[in-house]
């Protein structure tokens, strides 16, 4: 058979940046970047993106990016500060994306121009998808403000909307140019918000490193407490985690393999059912418990580990177990969900389960008797476990 | 400042194959890459958009396709085979995009499945597109119909619709999973749509290959003349250089420079005040005959050598000019044009010239007065010339 070959490679390189107070007039942290990043010798412009509910929680935050953009010379600010919900809403609503890509349009923001969001997980994937495939691609910056978006949805390479009812059934691997976390917008976060991100820092340090795990053992009642230093560790470690799996691994997920989304096939199906009444997190550490004690209860974790790994979901202060996770019958919601989640990546199930603390492994197929006694274990035992 | 290092690659690879009859029963190619190119145990499904002309001027080409995966099993056909229109039209009517991702939602093709796109560089644009953002990224293939897509646009890495009234306003860069390029499909073309595509072969020649355009000019007769086996080494030397500057340069066009794009500023605006009457490829013709005499007056290119160019574009029987590439006042369109140019790269000027056949250089600034000049020379002196 006559052929050409072609192959090559495409490099992305980000970095995400830690600091506090961001549009400071002295912290020359975004403007350096800006500076150092052109890539052209045009003007480029800046658009803001910006959930409304950190807006609102964050008084001033208009005038303070207008001030610092008029003082340091980066980037020309698009005066215009679009606002938009936050949460899964932001992605449901069509309008949203359709708005922003008008406002691209509009002020001609070109492909060395930048998109820059501020928000939650929802406000950067919308976002970072209407930057993605406007222009085949303009400069996306995200300044992710809450725990769960800067220790690993914001630092990630994916992006999308909902569509025909579907979670992201839109969207692209398209990593941004860079992220700022940025501690001072964790202040502004009720104790739900604080508490749903630590959820993915237990999920990575049982899949990844031990160490870490142990270091949330000793400082679940800091975190719980709102201490900003072991936030700010445990956010930067978390991420650390994240960025160097997705390096190491199949960035633009050409497999089948999800390995960071332990615990997630039954938390993506109790988000939706509770819709979004249940936050990411909170589904998402329940969703860990269940595949803990599955993994207890099918020969693969000692018993010992698994307590430790529920108790210390337990102390962060997260519902282990949902009716709703529970299987009766066999079109329980979970079952459902199972076959959805084996849909989605084409037919052949692929989960993560845990072989010790710090150690994931995948398997192909779930046993529903042994998941069905595995959410009785959560329901009954391990609900009346002491948290250490 | 404190900030994590995220760097990886990513490698694509995909194959663009030479066959004829793809879908003759003892053609093996398509089906022997599916089995060899399957990511997932699961069944893999395939469905296909089909431009409507190409359909009409195939008969029996939707029985072909059913017949044949009905004995191959490389993938399971979706037996609605869906038919677009062909040429710019496909790109400008959204219709078409969303009656697509309605298709793939309805078929639930996942990522492990294939959308495959049979036509002319528009509706592959538009069905790569789609392919791209659904479950964030579809396996696309590509089946080129014409001599231009399948020389140049269709084994590239683009893909996009038009929005806002703007080309490509929205796209990705997205490489196919592989290309089929069958030449039975180009005894369907009109004359126009077989020459069309030749003035990308001289473009490539003209910049990168010097061995390449001797041959085009030694064979321009047997190329009008619709001879076969020069036609075939025309598109696979074509389709080879811009493979191999494609894998050795900036894939994803992270930067300003755009070399694949000599002669094209000004053709863009002339497909588009013509309504996309004048074929791409006329229009690029007519682009190149401008940027080599500009070249030729701006005092970088040879007058022999620019007399060499010219006459060729002229043997193939391409146009050298129009009255709308003619620069009369400040305001003429391809002065516009220039601008629109300058502003979708973001401000700063990239344009492409010649110093010798085989080897172009680029300039950041285009002289209005010698533009002006090049037009009244090909209008005048160069229109009289007779092709060697």
């Amino acid at each position: 058979m006559e052929y050409l070959q072609q192959t090559f490679s495409v490099k992305f390189e980000y970095k995400v940046f830690f600091t506090s107070g961001l549009f400071e007039l002295s912290n020359t942290c975004i403007d350096d970047f800006l500076l150092d990043n052109a890539t052209s010798e045009s003007v480029k412009k800046i658009l803001f993106v910006i959930d409304q509910d950190v807006m609102k929680a964050t008084p001033g935050l208009a005038d303070k990016i207008r001030r610092y953009f008029s003082i340091h010379t980066g980037a020309q600010l698009i005066p215009d500060l679009i606002l938009v919900p936050g949460g899964e809403g932001v992605k449901n609503n069509e309008d949203n994306f359709h708005n922003l890509l008008d406002t691209i349009n509009k002020y001609g923001i070109d492909r060395h121009s930048y998109v820059a969001a501020i928000g939650g997980g929802s406000v950067l994937d919308m976002a970072g998808y209407a930057a993605a495939i406007a222009h085949r691609g303009i400069k996306h910056i995200r300044i992710p403000t809450t725990v769960l978006a800067q220790d690993d949805s914001g630092v990630g390479v994916k992006n999308g909307i909902n569509f025909f009812g579907k979670k992201n059934f839109l969207g692209t691997f398209a990593p941004p140019v860079a992220v700022f976390n940025d501690d001072r917008f964790l202040l502004t976060l009720g104790d739900r918000d604080w508490r749903s991100g630590i959820a993915e820092a237990i999920k990575v340090s049982l899949i990844k490193d031990p160490e870490f795990f142990e270091w949330l053992e000793q400082n679940a009642g800091a975190l719980t407490n709102r201490d900003m230093d072991a936030m700010r560790y445990m956010i930067k470690r978390c991420a650390e985690l994240h960025l160097n799996h997705i390096a190491s691994g199949d960035p633009f997920e050409k497999g089948s393999s999800r390995p960071l989304d332990f615990g997630h096939w039954s938390a993506h199906k109790l988000e939706q059912l509770t819709n979004f009444a249940v936050l990411h997190g909170e589904a998402v550490a329940m969703g860990i418990a269940l595949d803990t004690v599955y993994s207890n209860l099918a020969g693969h974790l000692s018993t010992e580990e698994t307590k430790r790994a529920i108790a210390l979901i337990k102390k962060i202060g997260f519902e282990i177990t949902h009716p709703l996770l529970e299987v009766s019958s066999a079109d329980s919601p979970i079952l459902v969900g199972l076959n959805e989640f084996r849909e989605h990546l084409g037919g052949q199930l692929t989960i993560m389960l845990l072989k010790k603390i710090g150690e994931g492994f995948e398997v192909h197929d779930i046993d529903s008797s042994i998941l069905k006694n595995a959410g009785e274990a959560l329901k009954n035992h391990y609900a009346a476990l002491n948290p250490a």
